[in-house]
Formats: C-alpha cells, structure tokens, sequence
C-alpha cells in the first residue's frame, strides 16, 4: 500500500523535450490568488516562478525536475528570486511548494490545495482538452457541505454534495449515488476544488452526455495517519464511516434512489485502494465500481458479486497501463462489463483523475 | 471609505498587561493544519510561533505588536525559529503573515484564510464564549455553493448558501433569507470559514433561540479592487449583481418567502458599507438592516423606509462603541426599532462579528 506514497513523492510531473527554445508567452497560472501575476505558465507547458524574499540566501520551487531538487531560482538586480522549469511539464494541476533557506512554504502567490498531508500550491498547465472541466453558461449543480454524525469517532464529520441543475425544481425526482474518494494526503475539498468534479459534471449534463447523479465526498483517512503510516492503515474505520453513517445520512437526507443499483463507489490512488476493500468487504452496497490509478480487481476478487453492473479501471499512459489493460482482459473474459481508460501523456496527478470520471460518468447508472 | 483598509491595516489584535508572567500551559491552535504543533496558544492569551528556516537571516510573524513590525523569532540550536509575543492577544480569530529574510509568506503550519487580498495564516486565541460557535453533537445545517449566472459581469459567480436543519425533511416549508456580507479584502468564504456562521446558527436553532432562516454570502468586491483601491468604488456593480442576479437565482433555486418582509441584508466593515448603501438605493427589498463595525444610520437617511422592521448596529468595544451608541440612540429616539451590541474587549476583527451574529439572528424575522 505504501505504493501510493512513494508515486506522488518521487513524481514530479516532468515532461519530455527539455532542449526546445522556450516561447516568451508565459501568462498568470488560472490557479493564482486573484491578482497576483505569477507563477506563470506558456503554451509549451513551462512554468516560470517569482518569489519576494530579498535577503535570502537560497529559493528553491519543489516542480521541475524530479529528484534533482526541482528549480533552482535566481535573485535578479531587484531582489527578486525568479526561475523556470528546465522543461515543459504536463498538462494539468500540480502540487508544489517553496524552499526558502531550508524552510518549506507556500507561493504567496499561488492558491492552496490539500495535498501530502498539508495545504500545498498549486498550478495549472493548461491543456488541450481543458474544455470539459472549464467554467461555462451553461446550468450549475452546487456543491454543499454536510456536517454528518459519526457515533463512531465521536464527532460530526465533513462531506461534500454534489447535486446537479434541476436538483431543486424538479422536488418529486430521486437520484443515483457515487461515492468518490481522494487520493493519500488529500481529503474531501480535493475533488471539487483541484478535481473540478463539479464543472465536468454540469458540462457533461449540459451535453446530454450523462445522466444527472449526486456525488457525495468525505474524508477517506479516518484514523490518523502521518507520513509513511499507511502500513498501519485498517479499512474497518472508514468503511463504518462511509456505509454505516455517511450512506444512512445521505438517503436521509437527500433524494437518493437508496439501493444497491444506484449506488457507485469509486476511488483516485489510495481512495481506490479503499473502493476495492470496501465494494469486496460489502459486496451488496454498490453496483458499480472504479479503481482511478488505484490497482485492480481479479476475475477470482468478484466471483460473487453478481449484481455488478460495472468495472471501471483507469491510469495515466505514464504510469501502469498494462496492469490496467491486462487486469480488464481478463474481467472481460470472466464475463464483467469491465471499461478501461488511459489518460494519455499524464502520470498519477490530477489530470488523470479529472479525464477519468470525466470518461466514467457517462457509463453510470445506465 | 479608506477607514476600513486603515483599520486592517493598523490594528493587529494586541491586548492589555505584558508585564505578567506566561504560563507554559501553551497548546496548538484550533486553526492549524492536520497533525501540527506550532502555531501554539496558552489561556492566558500568548501565541508562540515555530518556524523551520535554518539558513535564513531574520523571521518575523505579523502577529503581536501592532505597528513595530510583529514577534521577532530567534533561532534555536536545531536551527528552528522560535518567538512567543509580547503579550495576550485579544480573544478570538486573527490573520497573520510571516516574513523570512524580508519575503511575506504563511505559516507552514497554520491553515489559511481569505483576508488582506490573500490567503493569510489564521490562528485562534481561545475565547471565554466560544461554546456558541463550537462543533457540537446538533442537528447540522449544510453550507452549499452555488454558481449563478451573472449577466452584468459576463460570467458565473460563486456564493454560498446556509440551510438549517430541517431544509430538506419539510419539503413544503419556505424560509426567510439573511444576505450576510464579508469584510474588504475577504471573500464570500469569510463568514463561514473564520466567521463559523453555520455553526453559529445550527447551535442557536439547537437551543431554540432563533427562528431558522437561510445565509446567502457572496462576493463583495464586484469590480477588481486593489490595495487602497475603495477610493474607486462604485456600489452599482455590486448593486446589481446583489439585487438583480442573486436575489432572483435564490428566490428560484431555494425554498424562500420572496418578499422584503421576510428578506435581511448585513455586512461586515466594507459589507456594512455596502448594506448602508444598497438598503438606501433599494428601500423595498430588504426590512431588516445591520451594520457590523461598518458605519451607523442617521434618522434621516431612513426617513422613508416606513417598511424597515430593524435596524441592527454593533462593534467592538476596541473600536468606536460611541459612534454606534449615539447613532442607535438617535433612531430611537426618532421611532425606528433600533438595537446596538458592543463586543466587550475585541476590536476590528472576527470575534466581534461573530458575536454580532449571535446576537442579530435571534431579532431577525420575528
């Protein structure tokens, strides 16, 4: 399980062709503080930093170059720190933060994401398919936060909604479910605030691409887990949480189709890892199941879940992809509707996750 | 209108008697982030800050000596910075910034909240009365976002919108709605992140105290508005924005009883401003006004609005109780259902508005 851990701490979203002369049309990153003017991003997918600390000795960025420490900045004539990646990076969000004098800090300029176990920056690199999550005319569900009681960590908890356009006109009409865990280190903000689940839901409906369904978000590491503490990591917290107080709250209190074949359960990296112990843990509490950069199930994993209407297996291209293709062959073959995806050009970040519901929504509920 | 920005700027939540002894009873804040020590607070009021930055020159936090640039930090042998402040702090919620070797940036260790044009650190002085704002073992109302359509400024906006508990079991039940605004240099975050107005309204409910009601908070500064830049304010955009676009999209969306009768606007410093002047403009949509540390009303300026049902106004006894009292007792004296709350011992910062709350919601739609 740890494996989780050690990918998003080695990976650093570096990308290919560091030699290419670099285009002087960097612009503010989409994911800046209201206006500030840096980090900036060009169209070859570089990134370019500016940090104010004039009686520094040494200003690192975390981004760059993975390994070797990421980008080393220059104080110019001004006092100012300033730098570029060796290299475009991929396309889409990633995590980073600032070394100042062998301290860690945010960008001042940037806004904050939970991630790694703290608020971390964060930028954007825009990509060619970043229609699908941008914020558009079209009808907007909301996204609510619900306190819920937990009896069995002794407080109320937190949790997202998601309820899509017409969700509060149309009083009479109930609605499928998925539940969709973050990854090791986030928690239940990162969907909607780096995921956009929202926006590519309302895009997707105003598309008539997908069927309208709630999506409930809480947060996924119940106990207490600190750096590296995965090994000590027991499912029976959370899934006590999620089936036996989230779920309950949930169809309570919103207009749910509460049963098995209109629930779904997916998972980004460890928030996979958690979809596969629980769908196997309760084979009867959702029909419809996906693993985003977060392993596999077996043919022998499902022998007895005959309900299942879904499988869905996703990764980037820069991950494990054949782990993914092979694992959905053989579901295939054991006769489980089982859809897998690639997100081409993108390792185990966000701009995985984004394209992978983006593909799985419209096979929900269906 | 500068006096707000001024105000910000200048006061930095310093309390009386720096001459006692500290008591080593410190604890982290309730404001941290998952898992931190440091930023650190003792009952007597004193905040200790840890900062890891072993090769810088000089670290300083904003925090604790207003005007002769905050706690000065000192290394230790390990090579972290280490400082307490000078003195208590006021009771309750403060922004603050650290600078390392001349650059502003946050506490690694604190979360961050919208004020000052940027995300800030915050941290928690714990208050004598904080049981009224604390999470407790109620029925909890959610706090959802939605996205409206805003034609005048070509794009959708974000607000959020508070329904108590029991909005989504009594489908046929319609509410009145509170528009609450934040302060200059916050966001439509501010009253539910610092501010804790949901729990603030779930544990009122709870006890009976006040009706239920719904919150709508949005974003204040319509037009891009720099530092010092109120000087340019203009009330329209937001005016519109307000009582053109929002007002409609929730009287729409949500279970509201559309009329002025059962409609309040307030505000916060800048968001009292904007009350004062929307409420003058607009005579007939609101009928319930309140002003926190934001200005007073003359008899007047009221002089036609024979529909108001109250007029609220509060501050800090840190601030200037007179203005407020003086002002109230004028409109009284001229009729109009008037009523004051001085915050005892806070000034220009969030435990006065979040007391004022408290206070307003119980008066409103009675």
């Amino acid at each position: 399980m740890l494996v989780f851990v050690a990918i998003l701490l080695c990976y650093s979203g570096f990308s290919q062709n560091p030699q290419q002369e670099i285009k002087e049309d960097f612009k503010p990153s989409s994911k800046n503080q209201p206006g500030q003017e840096y980090p900036q991003v060009n169209s070859q997918g570089y990134a370019r930093f500016r940090i104010v600390a004039p009686a520094a000795d040494s200003v690192r960025v975390s981004l760059g170059l993975g390994g070797q420490g990421g980008t080393k900045l220059e104080k110019n004539e001004e006092g100012v720190w300033m730098g570029t990646t060796a290299g475009p990076m991929d396309e889409g969000f990633h995590y980073y933060h600032v070394n100042v004098d062998g301290g860690t800090f945010n960008d001042p300029g940037a806004k904050n994401y939970y991630g790694s176990v703290r608020w971390e920056s964060g930028i954007e690199i825009p990509a060619h398919d970043q229609e699908f999550y941008a914020l558009k005319n079209v009808s907007h569900g909301s996204v609510q936060q619900i306190l819920f009681s937990s009896p069995s960590t002794k407080t109320s908890r937190r949790a997202f909604v998601y309820t899509p356009p017409g969700y509060y006109e149309n009083r009479d009409k109930n609605y499928p479910v998925l539940y969709l865990q973050h990854g090791w280190g986030e928690d239940e903000t990162a969907w909607s605030n780096q995921g956009h689940a929202n926006l590519i839901m309302d895009n997707l409906i105003a598309e008539g691409k997908t069927a309208p369904f709630l999506i409930v978000m809480t947060y996924g590491m119940t106990n207490e887990i600190k750096w590296g503490g995965l090994k000590d990591f027991d499912i029976k917290h959370f899934q006590t949480v999620l089936v036996d107080e989230l779920i309950p709250y949930v169809d309570e209190n919103f207009r749910t189709i509460a049963d098995e074949e209109h629930r779904a359960m997916a998972g980004l990296s460890m928030g996979g890892m958690e979809t596969k112990m629980i769908t196997l843990n309760k084979p009867h509490v959702f029909s419809h199941y996906a693993l985003l950069s977060g392993g596999t199930y077996s043919p022998k994993d499902l022998q007895n879940h005959k309900d299942l209407k879904l499988v869905f297996i996703s990764c980037g291209s820069k991950e494990r992809p054949d782990a993914v293709k092979n694992s959905v062959e053989e579901l295939k073959a054991a006769g489980f509707n089982t859809v897998s995806y690639i997100s081409e050009g993108t390792a185990h970040e966000f701009q995985t996750w984004r394209r992978s519901l983006h593909e799985l929504a419209p096979l929900l509920f269906n």
